[in-house]
């Protein structure tokens, strides 16, 4: 099974479930399993105006996802992409309405027309005030006598729960919803149909296609076009809307119909809003899941031109977890980037003592690359020699450039100069060890004990903890022995380099994912290059 | 191109810019494009410790969609997949840091350590104080020397983010972040690989499998399991995370990996909360998509033991787009079906007249089964005539159970039986035309004028007009002709009925999915069944 479902009987009833146990105490709903799946808001007094909608399900967070303070008092949840039985849809409304009455969101499907208006007349004949929408936002065909329910319910539920929540009565209520159905439109676009749990997905949309106009359950939109990118799919969708739009300022919500990625939807976002009609979209909900089609990888954008006040009963707050939010379109001005990013370099000073150390450290280096490539290829790509006598040669050249003088600000400046010149993570990890050693050292720390806080860094970025076959197992230990001079510390580095050939699993670095039958035996070569380096120091 | 992008050099950039267009002004950025694309609170003045983080791209809404008050102050995003350089983190911090410093927080992978560390080293040689943490919260393989960062990096956003927010200094900020990775472990679990923008997808998991203990960059998982539903996949992430769970109070972070839907996810977190580890959860994190890998079909949970105080810093409202909110898991009592679902019957009265002149309608219908089922196989399934005489047979078996001598509740009782007894969209519509009419004829509307309310409501409910081949063209005439008295009701009728033979387009109805030629010359069923009952009534 690819999905992560149980049984497909439970889908609906266990996910109905998961909401409510996440929603924080925020929902309920109705005992009326399995056929009966009603959420209802848990803290709903009656007080007010009811609104209640549902559907199919497989149109998550769409119905349930948006029952709370401040938009709907119950979603009524069908099967997947079924209509709920009038009986559901009537439990809901008795179990919701009060004498301030109902108000009906329903999209415009036949199967949801017929129930939930079978639903209101027996809710009527008990005496309850009832009234009803159908939601028919979709444009793919301008002169369809049907148009479908689409995302643009969200503008009904948000503006129409706004002003419920604020005391409107039902009449009010009817009438915004009726506006905000009038001024609205959406268009879905896909590159891929869905899948219905339990079932195998159809492959309809070839590849290099995509599918304009198409409803939020599967069913074939109303042309196949090229699939041109996301500037390309935005300007078809764009096309079809701006056909009917005024040129008035609109709330554009942007809705992920299920499969595409998040980076996607930015993407489309950022291109409705460059397109010929982004001047005229002012508010922006999403780009987020709303009214999805379980997993389809397409998006729909529902455009609604603002009334007086209709700003306001958008961003009023909510507390459901489906609604993004609704934002002013913003273009902050872009910030300059920050001074410093060109490293500042400390002014050259000789110093022939220093230049002299410092070069035969190199040659030192420079004259271990074949031997240190011969290790490294027992465990790696035989690079490392010629890796540390780049970098030796590099600093050489770069001797004269040196603040040799100054040796605090010789640690960063050999940090620096090994950071652009050595490549890899051994040169930022060695560029990191310098740098931290500068730091030590411009906070008055002798030499060892720079050396020390540059070492601690260098682990703490790298990773490598001692045993872990790097050139830690050999610095450490010269470093601790390094107070008793260089002859200890030698000795020390030698043995820890030795060390590293008894050890058959490497933990940090990229002979991590080598196995032990090819490491046993061999000496780590960077362990090995200071092993060399602190025995030449020490003669 | 089966992505919404344009190039694969722009997805990150383009991204970055439809988030920013659509944060309301919450966010910007550095003017770095197109390799410094850092994302920054657009109200940020310095006042506080700052908190950076980023990595590769593709995992949003991580990074950037958590950049705003309470959370981050800046993300740093690299290429797909791929740590951003150290320029670019160092543009991000000397952009936001001030005399409080800076947090860096890092997820485990060997190009994001090195490169956050070398930038905290730079930024540190600028004098700013800068700490930086590292997230290793994947428990795949329990011994793993350099365990991944997964989501529970949200909870450090979260936790320090509050913190930072409320004032707290670095070394609290620090000191809180290495704690949180300390008490945090994740494990993800997938049914796909994921699809890079731009590439081929690799089809490593077989029909069937599941990975279990995967990362977020499609890297392969620890092993693969034999997928057995939400519940099976849930049991072997609690098993994980079991392992080294320490029976104390939880939040747990239920993350949607990109390509599961909301059904998928609620499942999973109901199985999770019914989980043997269930009971030591006690605030919830989702299910959202959080910290994904582009469009992978998989989860992951991520558990952190609770401190004292980390429920408020949870709690703490947030204004950025990719925090779903930190609730209790609730368990509230599900509430019972409301009284009036089993339809009150009006009692039975007897009226010699009414049952005479029902039983008459109902004979025209019975006799007319085959005549009708003949018109309705031009345009649908010919079982028009059928499906209406067998209403009417069971009409009159129920005749004497129907209150005859009650108008008004007659109407209503014959509503209910139709619905029970004639099925189908036909049944449903008639209903609602007797329900409508009943409750117009207990409002004192005389017989004609309720069951002109009555076709009103069958007409919003069925969305049929004139002129849209349906019994519509023949009642809505009838009806009007009515005031005139029984002979020029079934004169319009029959006119109406003729009228249906000359549209070549049904709107409404099953007949809607015929073309022109079928329909054309053929009365519409429906409308032959109105005209026949007045045409017998006008006798």
């Amino acid at each position: 099974m690819k999905q992560f479902i149980n049984t497909r009987e439970d889908v609906v009833t266990e996910a109905i479930d998961g909401l409510i146990a996440t929603s924080g105490g925020a929902l309920t709903r109705l005992d009326g399993y399995p056929h009966i799946r009603v959420v209802v808001r848990a803290d709903w007094d009656r007080s007010k105006v009811a609104l209640v909608t549902g559907g199919g399900s497989g149109h998550e967070p769409a119905h349930a996802g948006f029952v709370g303070s401040g938009m709907l008092t119950a979603a009524v949840c069908g099967d997947i992409f079924a209509s709920p039985s009038a009986d559901a849809v009537l439990a809901g409304i008795l179990a919701v309405t009060g004498p301030a009455g109902c108000l009906l969101i329903v999209k415009n499907y036949t199967g949801d027309r017929l129930n939930f208006g079978l639903a209101a007349e027996r809710a009527r004949a008990f005496g309850h005030k009832v009234s009803m929408v159908i939601v028919d936002d979709d444009v793919a065909l301008p002169d369809l006598p049907q148009a479908r329910g689409l995302a643009a319910t969200l503008f009904v539920h948000k503006i129409v729960g706004a002003m419920a929540e604020n005391g409107a009565n039902l009449e009010a209520c009817t009438l915004a919803a009726q506006r905000v159905i009038d001024a609205s439109r959406s268009i879905g676009m896909s590159l891929d149909t869905c899948t219905v749990p339990g079932s195998p997905k159809e492959n309809r949309i070839p590849h290099g296609m995509a599918e304009l106009g198409l409803g939020i359950h599967g069913e074939a939109g109303v042309e196949q076009v090229a699939a041109i990118g996301a500037r390309g799919a935005v300007a078809r969708v764009v096309e079809k809307l701006a056909a009917t739009m005024p040129k008035e300022p609109h709330v554009a919500l942007i809705n992920n119909l299920g499969g595409a990625t998040v980076l996607e939807m930015s993407i489309i976002a950022r291109d409705l809003l460059a397109s010929p009609i982004g001047g005229h979209i002012t508010l922006v909900v999403g780009p987020a899941a709303m009214m999805t089609a379980l997993d389809m990888h397409g998006f729909s954008v529902s455009l609604m031109q603002l009334s007086t006040g209709d700003d306001d009963l958008l961003a009023q707050p909510v507390a459901v977890p489906g609604w993004p939010g609704c934002k002013p379109v913003a273009r902050p001005a872009v910030l300059p980037l920050p001074d410093g990013l060109s490293p500042v370099r400390a002014p050259a000073s000789p110093h022939a003592a220093t230049k002299a150390f410092l070069t035969e450290c190199c040659n030192v280096l420079i004259a271990s690359e074949a031997d240190l490539n011969a290790l490294d290829a027992k465990s790696g790509d035989g690079d490392t020699g010629s890796t540390l006598a780049t970098a030796a040669r590099a600093l050489i050249g770069a001797m004269d450039s040196l603040p040799l003088a100054d040796h605090t600000q010789l640690y960063r400046a050999i940090g620096l100069e090994l950071s652009q010149t050595m490549g890899g993570s051994s040169g930022v990890l060695l560029a990191i060890f310098f740098a931290a050693a500068g730091d030590a050292s411009s906070a008055g720390r002798p030499m060892r004990e720079a050396l020390q806080d540059g070492l601690a860094r260098l682990r703490q970025i790298g990773g490598a903890n001692p045993g872990d076959r790097t050139m830690v197992d050999a610095l450490l230990p010269a470093l601790e022995a390094l107070k008793s001079g260089l002859g200890p510390a030698a000795k020390a580095a030698r043995k820890g380099a030795e060390y590293t050939a008894s050890l058959t699993l490497a933990k940090a670095g990229r002979a991590a994912y080598i196995n032990a039958e090819q490491l046993g035996g061999h000496t780590d070569p960077g362990a090995e290059a200071v092993a060399r380096l602190f025995e030449h120091l020490a003669k």
